[in-house]
């Protein structure tokens, strides 16, 4: 495992297996895990696989092992001591079974943008129900992976002037977004209303949604993204709970038309989270996610309006994280304007979408400085089989 | 339980608990269940909650355990006898766990239909890419529900002249389909060849695609449906080997253009499974699952075309099972046309969609004759919340 550097404020939960061992959950505390199977016991959740168990406890569970961590943190933890393992020391696998994987789309920067790219005849780059709901669609579970899993180019059908070719993807393309985690289930047939967000979601993690244009913009008429999208998907390997995220909430951007009862939330709707995309060793761009249209408690609400229920380990992201300007454009068809120019890694190297073995990195940080780390993703690209 | 009549060629595996008793994997022979935990002992994989154990253990299992089962089946099975149990002394639970949901539309019938509905001022009907790939999307597993599950009418957005309201939906619809399940997992990155069909795909179910169709209009663009399907999907609880639909497969219609490559398939593409749509008592559709236009090995290869890997608990459904005669069409929205028509129900009943104490029942049968009956599904539309 690369250098952790999450300091002693983040404290996310992961899944780690020290050379030899069983998996177990443990705490990223500056550069060592603390083993959390050591702390609480053997017959503890936390002696498991993945942290589904603990994330299913609830608040009250999730406060008191916060409690506790903070405490053993406050006597020093080293590297050497029982249960704390160096990082170097452990492989760091999937933290959570995912349940559904749902992507919103709740930028309304990158909606607009990517309106503008694919839609340039039409005024109004955004759909009419854009600021009624957040709109969204379930993406594959099964594709979801953690940070340092290699991404395999994926082929299949685009459209090539009057022909319809088989091919790997040309245009593939990476999307930045946070993704919240479900711990607590809900009923089926019952809707969990927006103040009921901290009593469900357990924590955040960093999300890089890959894509492949020309796959999507070919099939996805009209039930929407398919293979241009499932063929991966992955999330930063510690998830950071939202008490991490505490004093770090901010407004959105203001909602216009106001929005029906079901989505009204009273308190600071956002995360300030501040993320930077590298590539090549090149940052990018540096996208802040306070400016998303549509929150996570938003997010919620509309995802059970239906009755539809929650399930431990359900993951739902928030679409791209986007700007105006160039400096924060969460995706490479917003900074290559659907691949109409090319933008510098510096040196000389540029690029409009991803190429073979580009090494893609995302990392966040909570609130303005950089004392909350939220970790990051790292992936390279393999080339088609 | 009720009655199950399944005769004794299907012989389909299902998860019962007998009364008192802990879930077990059985088959339904005639209206008795074999117990598998018995007939295999309670180390075997039988002992357990769902089917996904035995449905990872492939095909040489799957024939072994048949070949077992119909031993046991002709030396006779008769409620009272060690490990027989009586349909009514057993509760019928979910067969599998959901891995990840998928519904394609590969009905030509019903999708030139609904283009026709939905699109009257488009002269085609169907979009280019319709002749061309599977069209398909993700939907949500945490809502599959097997028979006897009431389904309560979902509430959501809907736009209603210049206004967006919040309310039932009161264009509640159903779709008749078929749904595969997956039981070999295959590795990511890797796409799985058509003719693999056999390897991977365990088995068959019937499958209730519930709709909420002004929802649906509303939220669907860009990005496919959410909401207006999510809140509910209905699987018949007895799921069908394909060993036996052997023998009954048909070739589906031709197809032109030629498909490319990985979508090729030699053999008789499509189950002759022929299927009964029943509404408060009355036969209201016979739709006929011979005439899919893509076949569920297509839609396995395209489906993991891009390298997405398949897992134990895979459900594939192949979108509404229609045609241009009204006698056979798969969803109210056909039956009724949009809503613009009335059909009957017999007696001086009618209907447009469904209203709240509807009972909706699906059969099937393999074959043209009854005599291999693939079980049903049976749900009733409880009021919104």
């Amino acid at each position: 495992m690369s250098a952790l550097h999450f300091g002693t404020r983040t404290l996310p939960y992961g899944v780690v297996s020290p050379s030899g061992g069983r998996p177990r959950v443990g705490v990223a505390v500056d550069d060592v895990v603390l083993d959390l199977a050591h702390l609480f016991g053997p017959s503890s959740e936390f002696a498991a696989a993945s942290l589904n168990p603990f994330m299913a406890a609830g608040p009250a569970r999730w406060a008191e092992v916060r409690d506790a961590v903070r405490a053993r943190v406050d006597q020093g933890v080293e590297s050497g001591q029982a249960g704390v393992h160096a990082a170097g020391a452990v492989s760091v696998l999937m933290p959570f079974e995912v349940a559904d994987f749902v992507d919103f789309f709740s930028g309304i920067e990158h909606a607009t943008n990517a309106g503008r790219i694919l839609r340039p005849d039409e005024e109004e780059p955004l759909k009419p129900n854009y600021r009624r709901l957040p709109v969204g669609y379930h993406g594959r579970a099964g594709t979801v992976v953690p940070s340092d899993v290699d991404v395999v180019r994926p082929a299949g059908q685009i459209r090539q002037g009057d022909e319809v070719i088989e091919a790997p993807t040309r245009r593939l393309d990476v999307e930045v977004e946070l993704g919240y985690v479900v711990g607590v289930p809900s009923e089926h047939g019952r809707p969990v209303p927006s103040d009921r967000f901290h009593d469900h979601v357990f924590g955040v993690v960093l999300l890089l949604d890959w894509s492949a244009r020309d796959i999507q913009a070919w099939e996805y008429q009209p039930l929407g993204p398919f293979l241009g999208k499932s063929f991966a998907t992955s999330i930063s390997s510690w998830v950071v709970p939202l008490d991490a995220v505490d004093g770090a909430w901010v407004d959105g951007p203001q909602q216009e038309p106001a929005v029906l009862d079901y989505l009204r939330v009273d308190e600071p709707r956002n995360p300030s989270i501040w993320l930077e995309l590298e590539l090549e060793g090149h940052v990018v761009s540096r996208p802040v996610a306070g400016s998303l249209y549509w929150s996570p408690a938003q997010q919620m609400a509309h995802m059970t309006r239906n009755g539809a229920s929650l399930r431990t380990g359900d993951l739902y992201g928030t679409g791209t994280i986007s700007s105006f300007e160039v400096e924060g454009q969460g995706s490479l068809l917003e900074l290559s304007w659907g691949g109409s120019r090319e933008f510098s890694l510096g040196g000389g190297a540029v690029r409009s979408f991803l190429e073979d073995g580009d090494r893609v990195v995302l990392r966040g940080w909570i609130g303005g400085d950089r004392s909350r780390p939220m970790g990051e993703i790292a992936a390279r690209i393999r080339p088609a089989l």
